[in-house]
């Protein structure tokens, strides 16, 4: 193998006490010490900040090389007394902070590139990007600074807000409406046809899928994903919704605004997610059900009635999770079970005088 | 964002009556009322019709403002009295019966692309419309009428029927075999190689896939669903199978005439299914087995044993789906067993004089 | 549908005899009867030599017309005494010897197809093939004899080895690192963000993904299956790792040599897996967790805590597997548990002289 190019990550340096005023944290330690990037605490280099927000990582202290730390504050007590760090309440967003800062922006130059196929009655807003092989049909209008990734494929009558990013082989199909900042990972689908037959002479014959597929502003959907679109009536993604890779939406299924979803998650027909719901890898929910807002469905959890708003749910068929602890622990308890009921035997044979 | 553009699938008006003739259904109300297309009962405009099929949306029938409803008879009492209705036994039927009424064909028109690449040898159907960017590898053979959509790749000898439809970005590995009047959504991938390794000196030796993917006529295959290549002998799906999204069949799996499978669904090497089986969304079936005909697998089911003709198997792993029920409704029981060993040991102890 | 066409893999003969030199077994039977490539025991013609490795295909035997058998000598006494048939230990390497002999490797011409979209200081090895509508972004490099498909689009940075195959469709993101002998089948997204957000003035705001997705030599990776780039730091594929379809694996995953994942299986963030496990289909991980070298997670099992080295782990929530067919096992009992609580009540009641 021909070796690995540099990480480029971390071009510019910056001292503890800068790094403290741009997350807002406390320094303890040295200030003036400096640091080229952050890592995590089990790869950082010695001229690279550790990030540190886990406990499962403080085993790798010890042996961490970093000039410095950028630590949540319950886990400060964790590093040695020497240790310069910048203590602050949620090392998260104090690390996406110091990255916005370390990483620079992609450079990237609006153009259309001659290899794209632009359909009659397409219009392209200022400063798009339009990637090698990019074919857009007929009528499809893309908003101001969208950038679209080679070989990508938009139906007859999409429309892509503004700020979005579509990366290569994105498929959108027919009159599939993106918001604005909306990013799209490659391979994803949007706009395919639901699955919805019905029998006719003994055989499933198509109904023909005439909805379409929405998404709000700010949604991200990840690589490989599938989103169809309506039967009748529309697909809804909400604004802010997050998705993850090789999920599958159904047709007419409506999530809420601020909605997570892991990987693998699969949402049947016609069902209603609400707004902040989380939805752990692997889940499912059945067609036509209503999820609240702010659920939480645990992983690999298989939703097949409607849930609170607020609820937490697990297990397949999925329970409330308190519920389905109790009885995961009750199936443990049953050898217990069994060992009194031999002793009630034993007396009961004692006391017939057996 | 910008404005979405209308929605374009209900051009043409029809009085209620010429509706009732079309779907052979009773009118109720005034036949002479106009509707411009058909929505779901919670989304239907004043000029559309509105159709209601299952009861979980008569909630939704108070509120809904539609010119007229499609309804199956055994809802039509949730109706108002008032309301001009179409009756018929399923509205499901007939509502792809008005869809394809009120929804034109797609127009389009057979050509070649200019930027499509075609090997030595591609033999190409009568009124074939081949996509910008697809690439036809040596040998291969459309047939009449078929379109393949943008980017798709066909490697060599690959053999498509008639009256198929490819969206964009399909792949088919060489010497796959469509037959008539498939339709494969974009991102399928279609005769990739089995997973199959054999050890070799201690590592994961690769063995030759060398047979092929055969599909039957009137197939649809979803967005980034996979089907394998065989081993040694071919992978088949039966004629009129359904496929879902993010599907994967294994090699050497042979699918009956008939069979739908949901999203996420997995089936392991050389499994056979029978014809007629339905398959809930995320469910698998492991490797050698025989599904047979008719059989359901509920959804979120893993078939670790072979299923009889007719079965419903549910749960993980998967037994008959009484069982199943039963033994979830066993562990219910269990806080009740244990509260009537306690009462149990609180007798036997007074008996025992203690 | 138009006619499938022949097979092609077994285009060229060879006596008994000659099978058992090249995969080292003992001939019964006529050594010089000629074979005409190798089949399933359920599908072999005349011609050919039938395998048979499996107990559930034996039932086949009866009705094979196969000129011969290759056969795992556990096997044999299943054959009728009078098939001629090459016995080995283990039918499988020895069908894989066979394979790569009755299969010619498949011609290829080093080449770059006049389409491709080459960037500023791409450099491409000795003898390597680019296919139609390829682009290599900037800086891309590529090892000698390496093969991509069409359409695949391989972001700036990247580097991809020697002797690899990308199939159709393939896309690395930026700064993506391939070993040597690396196969992606078409769909595979190498390097996609991973899934990071941090709550910001209540939305879901992007952690910048900065880290790679390095995979090592002699990797097979499978139809649209995605693995995301690091956030901090990278995300690492060992040596000879097998990965199926539809796979997932999320950022700063390490995966370890020799690893097999079947297909829909999902590896959330930072988790760590060892060397030469096997971790069955539909199966996930969820994040920051340590599975150990040679353990085995069976289909569909969920694993929510640390997997010591060397077990075997099954069900969701994943549990060791002797402790999980226990509990699956105890459920079963609880009707006799019934049963034995009603005779204690029986006896008790009789013993209080009701």
């Amino acid at each position: 193998m021909t070796g690995a190019p540099e990480r480029t990550s971390s071009d510019s340096t910056l001292p503890v006490s800068a790094v403290a005023r741009l997350v807002g944290g406390a320094v303890a330690g040295d200030p003036t010490v400096e640091v080229i990037g952050i890592a995590p605490v089990d790869e950082a280099l010695g001229d690279q900040m550790a990030f540190l927000a886990a406990r499962r990582y403080v085993r790798h202290v010890a042996h961490c090389k970093a000039a410095a730390f950028l630590v949540s504050s319950e886990l400060d007590s964790a590093l040695p007394d020497s240790a310069t760090r910048v203590v602050v309440d949620d090392a998260y967003p104090a690390m996406r902070t110091l990255l916005r800062h370390f990483v620079p922006e992609e450079e990237w130059s609006p153009a259309v590139h001659a290899t794209a196929v632009l359909g009659d009655g397409v219009e392209l807003g200022v400063g798009v990007e339009i990637g090698p092989y990019v074919v857009l049909e007929e009528s499809v209008r893309v908003g101001d600074g969208t950038r679209i990734g080679a070989h990508s494929v938009l139906g007859r009558g999409c429309v892509v807000g503004s700020g979005c990013r579509l990366h290569p082989h994105v498929v959108l199909y027919h009159e599939t409406v993106l918001g604005d900042g909306v990013v799209v990972h490659s391979g994803a689908r949007l706009g395919p046809d639901g699955f919805g037959y019905t029998l006719v002479d003994g055989e499933h014959a198509k109904i023909p899928q005439v909805g379409r597929c929405v998404i709000g502003d700010e949604v991200e959907i990840g690589a490989n994903s599938t989103i169809d679109r309506g039967s009748l009536g529309d697909t809804h993604v909400g604004r802010g919704v997050k998705i993850d890779n090789l999920v599958h939406i159904a047709h007419n299924v409506r999530v809420g605004a601020g909605t997570l979803m892991a990987a693998l998650v699969g949402i049947a027909g016609s069902t209603r997610i609400g707004k902040g719901v989380w939805i752990g890898g692997q889940s499912g929910v059945i067609n036509q059900l209503d999820v609240g807002d702010g659920a939480r469905i645990t992983i690999r959890t298989g939703v097949t009635r409607d849930v609170p708003a607020g609820e937490t749910v697990s297990g397949s068929p999925g329970r409330p999770h308190r519920e389905e602890l109790r009885r995961l622990a009750l199936v443990g308890r049953i050898p217990k079970l069994l060992a009194r009921i031999e002793a009630l035997e034993r007396e009961v044979s004692k006391l017939r005088g057996e």
